[in-house]
């Protein structure tokens, strides 16, 4: 194969030579934005006036309610099977659960064996992507796109090609159109992450459309679906008896139970696409943890309630920044604002990574560039910046926007 | 790309159609085989006299001991962080304990900064393997090999070369030595799966010189170390301060601290080789579970004894089949029998997988055919069987062994 020379594309400062030829295509990954980010604040002291406010990474930073925290511990010292390695595809109980409550909420039908468990969301999109792309295939992703969407690509040799979006950051459907040669798969976030858009539900469905016609799949990744602001099924795709033929679905169980640390996703799509899913699944994880999947069926048989909380919360998160917003930053532009991101263009002449080092060393504020989530060369990557602000409380938020002001005050702009 | 008719090359009997191409990579590579043998047993009824005796799996059994599991209890009711998204790597403490312990156990200067902690052993060798080859390269494998990762080159386009052992099932040098063209990783597995092989050190540390004079890495996965029968460290190549430029070491959490549920592994390599990794790991995982990661922590600080005894009875259980082996079934050769896994040698004219079946509904004995270690059209493969003795004390080994000889009476040889 072709082999990049000793050093990846962007070296760490003071990194070792890496020992011997690195593979080409991942030698042209970019480095994981999250660890990177993390690198801007290690080893940096805050002062106690203005401590560290992380707005980097979509992580809810409170512990899962005690009754889940119970149900881990209890399985940890009671239930051997907790220890052991579990079906490759995930706990049958699990796979019933999420059967009947997908099939309720989205009013069509899904079988047990339409569910995958994965360790979590990015797991369940590399594994499914496996069934649907390979070197020299294609897959659309909006742009701004999820990071790791596109270094998955970039490892795989799948031609990651970027789809643009509307005002409202939803994507274009005319430009998808005429994008679709070699295409296997079109990938949709919605509520998007990192723009925090919520697609209409025609456009997810005339997506559907789309990709049925050109025998490609739609891979859906509704991670943060509990924090949709509408009350209604965001789509209406399950509810066609032939779902299976296009529909790829993924979900992530960390944000709406809290359990990032766990590891724990799912996928829902044909089984025979599962059963090709499965050999993937078995040789990079053997099965998802089990207390994990113990802690998601938990949340799923106990935690309407909180969810139901958790939403209101952070649709209140949305309202200030989305109330505030203007007032605080009156040449700024707030693109998108929904689940729980924000995504905002800033008026200034430095590039995105520079400001958001700054605000690291002057506001003790860690949110990421728009680099991290554009092409390079796109010319929204350094105007732009995603936040994550479902992790800050009502107050975090207004301190957030106060020193973004500050910061903004006196800085030269574009 | 290359594509392959809608079934996979062994569709299950019933399987729904695939919908739409499959990548040809994702078509070739063989389904996992423990679900397969899952599969064997699966709505079966055994009788009570002779309940299933399960040898296919490396598995323990038992749950691990309770001082662990109350040490994960703990981490779930207390600590916040045990539910949040760790470093890509791993947690900074276990990579320090493990440097430790490492260098002590192989007398050698290995750092934190050269450990990752990974979900399980098999995507240690998934990442590392990202920064070793890519398609078009070769890796190779000794035969019998682990399914596992004959299935992710198939996955990733990389070729799996058999390499020979010799009559003691030790890799051979020599057929090495001319298979090394486009070969850029040798993979070794010791103690072995499937065979239970102990390499001797002398042979692990001719293979370390041979990888190192053709640029190439050697990934040495010790997975079964805890139970290998000799007292000194297996191998001095960390005794070497060059060994970050050709080797990769793999290592499961599962045996020692059963904690097979939990999925934690690690590798150890040059850190710009992790560097490399982590972008791997954080596309397809994050961060490997918490929990698992403070279960091995605990592992490592408190339960030096119970491994000692866990090593003690898996030997005792290997003497068990060494002993009664050949009395049992004189006309069967034992090829291997260390660590967790006896390779055995059948006299049958029938083929390995049909024996197998045979055996769940004769027998109520579940053992995986060799045909799931060989490659197609090998001659031991339809002979041989893998056999986990370490998954039964010494009486259901007694009676494993019985089992066999009451099934092999009367059955017509080769």
């Amino acid at each position: 194969m072709t082999r990049a020379s000793a050093s990846p594309a962007e070296p760490r400062s003071a990194a070792p030579a890496f020992p011997g030829p690195l593979p080409a295509a991942l030698a042209a990954t970019s480095e994981p934005p999250v660890m990177e980010a993390r690198r801007w604040i290690e080893g940096k002291s805050f002062p106690a006036e203005r401590p560290l406010l992380n707005l980097s990474q979509a992580a809810p930073v409170d512990p899962p309610p005690e009754g889940l925290r119970r149900a881990i511990a209890e399985a940890a010292l009671n239930d051997p099977q907790a220890h052991l390695y579990g079906p490759v595809l995930g706990l049958p109980a699990l796979r019933e659960d999420v059967a009947a409550r997908w099939s309720r909420d989205y009013s069509g039908e899904i079988r047990p064996e339409d569910v995958a468990v994965t360790a979590g969301c990015n797991q369940a999109f590399c594994a499914m992507l496996a069934t649907l792309a390979g070197p020299g295939d294609a897959i659309l992703l909006p742009v701004p796109w999820y990071f790791n969407h596109k270094m998955w690509c970039d490892m795989m040799g799948i031609e990651a090609r970027p789809l643009p979006c509307d005002a409202d950051l939803n994507p274009d459907l005319a430009a998808a159109e005429a994008r679709m040669d070699g295409v296997t798969a079109i990938v949709l976030i919605t509520p998007n992450n990192p723009t925090g858009a919520e697609y209409p539900a025609g456009l997810v469905e005339a997506f559907a459309a789309l990709a049925r016609r050109h025998g490609a799949a739609l891979m859906l990744d509704e991670t943060y679906r509990d924090f949709d602001s509408r009350d209604a099924a965001p789509h209406a795709l399950f509810s066609d008896p032939e779902w299976r033929e296009t529909l790829v679905h993924l979900y992530s169980f960390s944000k709406a139970y809290r359990l990032t640390g766990h590891r724990v996703g799912l996928a829902i799509a044909h089984p025979a696409r599962l059963a090709q899913a499965e050999k993937f699944l078995d040789s990079v994880q053997i099965c998802a943890g089990q207390l994990g999947q113990i802690a998601a069926l938990h949340g799923l048989r106990h935690l309407d309630d909180f969810v139901t909380g958790q939403r209101d919360e952070i649709l209140a998160r949305r309202a200030v920044v989305r109330d505030s917003f203007r007032q605080a930053l009156p040449d700024w532009e707030l693109m998108g604002c929904g689940a729980y991101f924000a995504y905002i263009r800033h008026p200034f002449a430095e590039d995105a990574e520079t400001l958001c080092k700054a605000l690291v060393d002057e506001q003790s504020l860690l949110i990421l560039p728009g680099t991290m989530f554009c092409p390079q060369g796109d010319p929204l990557g350094p105007q732009s910046f995603r936040v994550a602000f479902a992790n800050a409380d009502a107050d975090g938020l207004r301190d957030a926007l106060a020193r973004l002001a500050d910061f903004s005050a006196g800085r030269a702009r574009r």
